[in-house]
């Protein structure tokens, strides 16, 4: 337990924060653009600055402060602390040894780990994953990424790379996805494939009002209009949202029957739809489950928003310096 | 550690051994038929029987063994005891008190745990898995079934019923499943779905030579007649055990994605078709993988053959035990 900084580089925002890991405690909370275009080096450069500024702004000693936790949106290498792939950062990041390049700057110790991950220790410390033993959480935004903490430990698997729940193949046969499968849940359900479909919608001239919503420009199509559009009443607008909801559920189903948990939280910015993407999924649960008592399965949203990654980032710092 | 009783109830066999779990080695190894048409207080009263018999040839006092494990093919409430569902059996033992009626019988602590589970947890300790923190099993058989041993625990989830990778949905509109489901593993890739192909493709006339090792009786039709097929270069067979690869290949790819395990165990009777079933399955994890680093996962055929039900029951014993 302790102060630790808690990092969330995002594809447009860097968030930080001191954290307090015995209660979640946010201070010094401040957020910079990522501007990922200047490339690697300027971002981890700006990202120290950050860093500095918040324990500045904290006026805490830098000894006081037991180590930094930084959460990275996709793969990486959590041993080796090097950044593999960031597939909404500009040049994806591949191979950039981030982990040293912070211990360098700042001679403190640091970790690495996949920001949806760290959402999913969070959600489970201090969130909307309180009190059980074993979750999924799931972020749906730009990505589908997810999470699983089994019998009260994050679990990480091989190359701490488990909890990819977004390329779950949810349909052998579906659309190619960008890690270069097929059929994953990511290009069914992902805040673009929502989008997708009401651009497909709008262009093929189905009767919906997402596109006066859009005042007829398609670069303002968003699943956050489209959701608008469905709590209007749009028919069309609603069955995008089913069609997500129901390929998320089957990702659910399968989580379900394969390591039956207590609870599953759904979180990240799509999710902020509600009920909307919420109830086709615990209909398709209802619909497909049934070696697991899924009656007994809460399926529920994310309660920290957007800090749970920096938040859990922090607590992972703590947790990988107890080891 | 110590002796056990190790006792795998299946549709066909009841085995039971006496097993010691700090070795695996099996002693006054018995095996009777079911014949679960006289029904489970018939069934019960014979396994009762069987478990005393194998207590007296050990030789062992019944004191010097700490209890007995019962594997049993299908869904149970492991707190209470009670048998909920097996669907290979007649009457599908809904709601037999299993547990009680053991203790009742015999006075000596016992343990129920669904069968695969039980496999799981054997091949764990002295099979496939050995050496490795996190496995996935499947045992491909009438049913398609499986397990998981997650951070060298076996996960049991939400009432005992996790690692039903027989019902993950791989094909969303796929054929309807016993389970009350539709697209379910199962239903594609067992057994009965592997012999059904078979009979489809003699029925229909296809060019293979399936009917004629049959002997023209479509009753012999059998998983291992299309392998015997198969492996004499017969194309149609080939497909089928491509097919049902496939689809144990998605399930895979989910299961690796989703916990990044260090090795999948597959065994089960379907299995012992080997490389023909195993093939499909590695080329579709190529194909399908790319998050998880999917070549430093061994995809393996179990190795404790028909005896890892019962080996794994009486390991289970031992463990719950020691609780």
């Amino acid at each position: 337990m302790g102060a630790y900084i808690g990092v969330d580089l995002g594809g447009t925002h860097i968030g930080a924060a001191v954290v307090d890991s015995a209660t979640g405690e946010l201070s010094a909370l401040r957020s910079i653009y990522t501007r990922s275009r200047e490339g690697p080096e300027a971002v981890v450069a700006r990202m120290v600055t950050l860093i500095e500024e918040v324990i500045a702004e904290s006026g805490q000693a830098k000894t006081a402060i037991s180590g930094i936790g930084i959460g990275v949106p996709g793969r990486l290498d959590m041993q080796a602390g090097v950044v593999h792939y960031l597939p909404n950062l500009h040049g994806h990041w591949q191979g950039v040894p981030l982990l040293e390049e912070i211990v360098a700057a700042l001679e403190m110790p640091t970790t690495l780990i996949n920001d949806v991950r760290a959402m999913t220790l969070a959600e489970w410390t201090f969130g909307a994953g309180q009190g059980v033993d074993t979750i999924a959480c799931l972020a749906v935004g730009t990505g589908v990424g997810g999470g699983f903490v089994i019998d009260g430990k994050l679990h990480l698997g091989l190359g701490g790379v488990a909890g990819e729940i977004g390329h779950q193949v949810v349909e052998p046969d579906g659309p190619a996805c960008g890690c270069g499968g097929r059929g994953c849940l990511e290009t069914l359900a992902s805040g673009p494939a929502i989008t997708a479909m009401g651009l497909e919608a709008v262009t093929r001239g189905l009767v919906t009002r997402i596109g006066e919503l859009a005042g007829y420009d398609l670069n303002s199509v968003s699943p956050g209009l489209i959701a608008e559009a469905a709590r209007g009443g749009d028919a069309v607008a609603r069955a995008i949202y089913d069609k997500a909801g129901f390929y998320l559920g089957i990702a659910v189903a399968n989580v379900l029957t394969a390591l039956a948990p207590r609870r599953i939280v759904i979180g990240g910015g799509v999710a902020q739809a509600g009920d909307l993407l919420l109830e086709p999924i615990r209909r398709t649960v209802r619909e497909r489950v049934f070696i697991v008592p899924a009656e007994q399965v809460e399926i529920v949203p994310a309660r920290l928003g957007v800090n749970a990654g920096l938040i859990g980032a922090a607590l992972w710092a703590g947790h990988s310096r107890g080891r």
